[in-house]
């Protein structure tokens, strides 16, 4: 670290102190963040790309329950500038290979007093974006402590379109994102995406949340949002112990929306890879007992209806056998289904304890048997000192079992446990969840977390944190009584939850209506149902139909042959909500694959196949939408032709209302 | 054609006719057109795209002063369907090859009464949009008529975004682009762009003007624009004379702005050209004494500083012959413009006379001798009938001193002709424009016109019809009082204007403060100054710098070499209003040309490079703006760097605030 000269501007006022203002700019000089500690010692940043405001002065600081805040009278009692440039390669991912380019500033601030508390604000500055947040070093004046509150601002420059869903709602992430203008909202959760005026894309969000508060976003003022953390049943936000560092707060800003995905700064913000041996994480497709409950052919309970029978869990293993799929999850599969888990008894949950009709020692030897993993499930009720209770030897169970992969799930308003009730989002949780993590890294388990917190990248440290849900997934076209997930959904994903990290939407549906749900149904195209394999990305995608459905259906193939772990990632075409379209290259071929969605409307989008090798000819194989194909009136029709095609062809894509188009393109 | 059947649904009521629907869909089903005779007898039509609507049903019909009219109670006596699909090569122009590809629907319709009068309607349906107008057979029942009402309606589908300028005003077409709901509009011009709720792209206009009024939109209900023929000055919209017909009113549909731009249903709608010999036709760059009254240090009027005399028009052959620019323009070189020209005196115009300080004899020898055309000028000052009397001898001298270009202008608010004043756009002005279009020709003289009528493609049929005004041009920088052309304008100008054909804006200015006009200034940066020359279509294009500027420039080289007819136009990026990229290649060299502009805002923009051959290695020649440029403050700095790129590459476009880029890309 080279030491920087401060730009000192001397007030008139003897009763002030000195203005302190520090700037540095992004590698490229397309972002420049401007950090101001004002005459009464409070913190401000602002942010400007290419000359124009982005931010405009914001205020930032930490309160503490006892003794001196960070909030104000503060003074800057240092700051280091330094430069890194650096390119790493994933585990597994999006891409192969990422660039982590970025200059850093880190400004040490003290409260008045003697001994003086210390705190550092870090800021990295990236082309694409930033990343801010508080450190406290170890130090005599400051050991334990409460934060009773963050006063991280994020003043916008005009009432920019939000694409949104709410914080502190019973069902977790599990709502559909609103388009509205900024000014509208009230608290909600992160990533938040927005449009300005002037046709920049914003993602607000946060990075490496390991012990400390989620981070919402109240709506304070006219443009302003504000940090919002997500409290411990007795109301404060963060219990730290120094040395302690906040996740990362992030913004990042692109002319397009396909340039927030394609921007990796929630990973180069997160600790490089922990895990010394990752030869076991293996990223793949699944089938599972899963849907049959949502359409109502299964339970999870046992019965004459139960799913995870020792018998279906073989008709499973044979379809996963036969089609290439990695797992077969069976839910519904341990003792604790029969109670009522989700109202109070979640307590009863045994991760050690099959099902009587679930004979685990013979499916699993079995699965062996076939070249397929069984996937575990850990249905915890929300109920938190159970499953802690009983981690370490689920985790044992399941790898005593040949799994390589435990589903876990927390189905409930609130977390129980310590004796109080807790938000998912507290940092209850995200010490509960991240102690998951570890314990199942421990057993060499990889990890796929429904009703979770937000990913904040963290994927990056401990690669076997596969995927997760944390949005509304297939399930809800099969039940929800509110019509399913729209055509828009799929288009607002990719621009909204997936910026977070890897989804476990679980696609692969491709049978529409189901005599058991006469009042739902799947909302979407055949061709589509192909085209969430690319456009969602997840290093663990499931095969949700039914396998009966499945194997009389042509498209079967596509679901067979599309990867899970990509080389690269490009997004030809992006509009919120509208519309999205995806290229991805497989990490262990030469294919590339095209998934393309819409939403209500149907989109004529042109598509140059500029990635593709100049040196090769290909042969795209297109799955579309027929001529007659309509998501609302007509979902079923799909046209397949292959194509020969090269770098220089422009193929144009016909998305039917609520269709897609999904393709594979191989030497 | 064959005989189409008519689908005939009959009503209960006695006293009603059967309703008749019509449908035609496009060649690759994108469009569907419906065609209704109501029970009223009243014709409608609706648009609809992929399965949704895009035009509700909206009414048709054209009223007479004498007679019965084309508006209800009509009967629907026959109908056609036919397919074409050809293509044809442009003889200059943004593209060189063109694919004609429709169905074609003929409704024939007749009013009550024996005999009873005809009237056709033709609908051409192509997968990007669809043209339809009025056709009236010659019969014994019509001869001559006069038009009092077009009821042509377009009712649309939400209240879209509209970016406009109004009709009916004293500047005509100069005027800044509005963006505001479609609902807020009052009477405007076309082309009309639009964007839908939906994100698709609409543009309204009409195809082949040749003897009627121009169509402007009036807003007539909450989202529904009607016809509003331009009247001559007795009230009348238009004569006619059996046989006839309407101009074909347009509408083009694309899920993106650049959509619009490639598509040539204009061109496709005009007739193919009909002068035989096109050889004398040649697209080029022209200098002109014209900048220079703009920024006041030079005259049209004769006295010290007037700016068409031998010696400087001799001064501006020599930089043209120097730097390879065709023509030479020098407004103010002929009798009328020591008049009150703008002020009721421009029939004292003379087109054969030149001032006595501008030696034409000797000019145009020096001219011939020096490779370079004399360009010809006839201000008008909007005096038709002194124009007319004179034009047919003004091009005979025009062509005699060896000219091959003519601009025209007509600067004032209405058009003095007739014993009337006639708005340049009712049919009194179409009539007027035409004939002289048809004059030039005779004379193999290309035409510029400024204050014109706006393109509806006629330049297929007369490609003599170079460019035109028709929007605010470079001049509003020099002296306009609302602070000239914002940013913004060169992002709105792509995908509004241009829409309907070359637009003569007079780029070339490389200096950007003049002495002589301390409160007007060039509102662009050096970068963007080149790039107008491709985001900007017109086969001729002014290099309208002074001279002395341009020669101590080094971007003098890229408007030297950028061409100005191409074999292919592509659209990589567009927002209207905020941003658009052109990728244009020349039609006689394997070149190819980028040009970038933003608004306001700084844009980081990707540009894959696949349009080029992928068998060959290029070089991008890239004139950019420097990391400090900004519009506002700083405009001039730019950087030039050379870079070796393939069809593989993909380029960063940095674009400053207000700013551009501006590549050639050579093998």
């Amino acid at each position: 670290m080279r030491p920087l000269v401060l730009a000192r501007f001397t007030m008139l006022s003897p009763f002030t102190h000195a203005q302190d203002v520090l700037t540095v700019a992004s590698p490229g000089g397309t972002l420049r963040l401007t950090f101001t500690l004002d005459t009464d010692g409070v913190p401000t940043y602002r942010v400007d790309r290419l000359g124009r405001p982005i931010v405009l002065p914001s205020r930032m600081g930490v309160a503490l329950r006892e003794g001196p805040s960070f909030t104000e009278g503060l003074s800057c009692v240092g700051s280091e500038q330094r430069t890194t440039d650096e390119t790493w390669e994933t585990v597994w991912g999006e891409t192969r290979r990422i660039r982590n380019h970025y200059r850093e500033l880190t400004v040490r601030l003290a409260t008045p007093g003697n001994p003086a508390r210390e705190m550092g604000i870090v800021f990295r500055v990236y082309d694409g974006g930033l990343g801010f947040r508080y450190e406290w070093p170890a130090q005599p004046a400051l050991g334990a402590f409460a934060i009773v509150d963050e006063q991280t601002e994020f003043r916008f420059t005009g009432d920019h379109t939000a694409w949104w869903i709410p914080a502190y709602r019973d069902h977790r992430y599990e709502y559909l994102y609103q388009e509205t203008p900024l000014a509208t909202l009230d608290t909600v959760h992160t990533p938040l995406t927005m449009r300005s005026a002037e046709g920049l894309y914003l993602s607000l969000h946060e990075a490496a949340l390991w012990d400390y508060a989620s981070m919402a976003l109240a709506h304070t003022a006219e443009n302003t949002l504000r940090a919002d953390l997500v409290p411990w049943a007795d109301g404060v936000k963060v219990y730290g112990q120094t040395p302690f560092a906040s996740p990362w707060r992030t913004l990042q800003v692109s002319d397009t929306p396909g340039g927030l995905v394609t921007d990796y700064l929630l990973l180069n913000l997160n600790e490089p890879n922990k895990l010394e041996d990752v030869s076991w994480i293996e990223p793949g497709k699944y089938a599972g007992i899963w849907w049959g409950m949502h359409v109502g052919t299964m339970t999870w309970h046992s019965g004459p209806r139960h799913g995870a029978t020792t018998e279906n869990t073989r008709r499973y293993i044979d379809f996963a056998a036969r089609h290439g799929f990695k797992g077969v999850l069976a839910e519904g599969w341990n003792v604790g289904w029969d109670q009522q888990w989700w109202n109070g008894e979640g307590d009863r949950f045994r991760f050690s304890e099959p099902m009587p009709d679930f004979d685990i020692e013979v499916l699993a030897q079995y699965a062996r048997a076939k070249g397929v993993r069984l996937v575990g499930h850990h249905e915890t009720g929300a109920a938190i000192d159970n499953y802690e209770a009983q981690m370490d030897s689920a985790f044992a169970y399941a790898a005593a079992h040949g799994m390589n992969t435990v589903k876990t799930g927390y189905v409930g308003s609130r977390l129980t446990g310590g004796g109080a009730r807790q938000w998912h989002h507290g940092q209850y949780g995200v010490r509960h969840y991240n102690k998951c993590v570890l314990a199942a890294a421990r057993h060499q388990i990889m990890l796929d977390i429904h009703e979770p917190i937000k990913d904040t990248g963290l994927r990056r440290t401990y690669p076997n944190l596969m995927t997760r849900e944390g949005a509304r997934g297939m399930e809800y076209d099969a039940w929800s009584n509110d019509g399913g997930n729209p055509p828009s959904h799929h288009a607002l994903l990719p621009f909204t939850r997936s910026l977070a990290g890897p989804f476990d939407y679980t696609p692969g549906v491709l049978a529409f209506f189901y005599p058991e749900k006469p009042g739902n149904r799947v909302n979407m195209t055949t061709a589509k149902a192909l085209a969430l394999y690319v456009t969602i990305y997840s290093p663990l995608h499931m095969v949700a139909g039914l396998p009966e459905d499945l194997e009389k259906h042509p498209a079967l193939r596509f679901i067979e042959e599309v990867p899970t772990d990509w080389d690269t990632t490009l997004v030809p075409h992006g509009e919120v909500g509208r519309y999205a379209t995806f290229a991805r290259k497989d990490r262990r071929s030469d294919d590339w694959y095209v998934g393309s969605v819409t939403d209500d409307t149907g989109r004529v989008l042109s598509l140059p196949l500029y990635f593709l090798d100049p040196a090769r000819a290909y042969v795209a194989e297109i799955w579309a939408d027929a001529p007659e194909t309509d998501w609302k009136t007509n979902p079923e029709p799909f046209v397949y032709r292959e194509e020969a095609v090269t770098a220089q062809t422009v193929l144009e894509l016909r998305l039917a209302p609520g269709g897609g188009c999904a393709l594979r393109i191989r030497p």
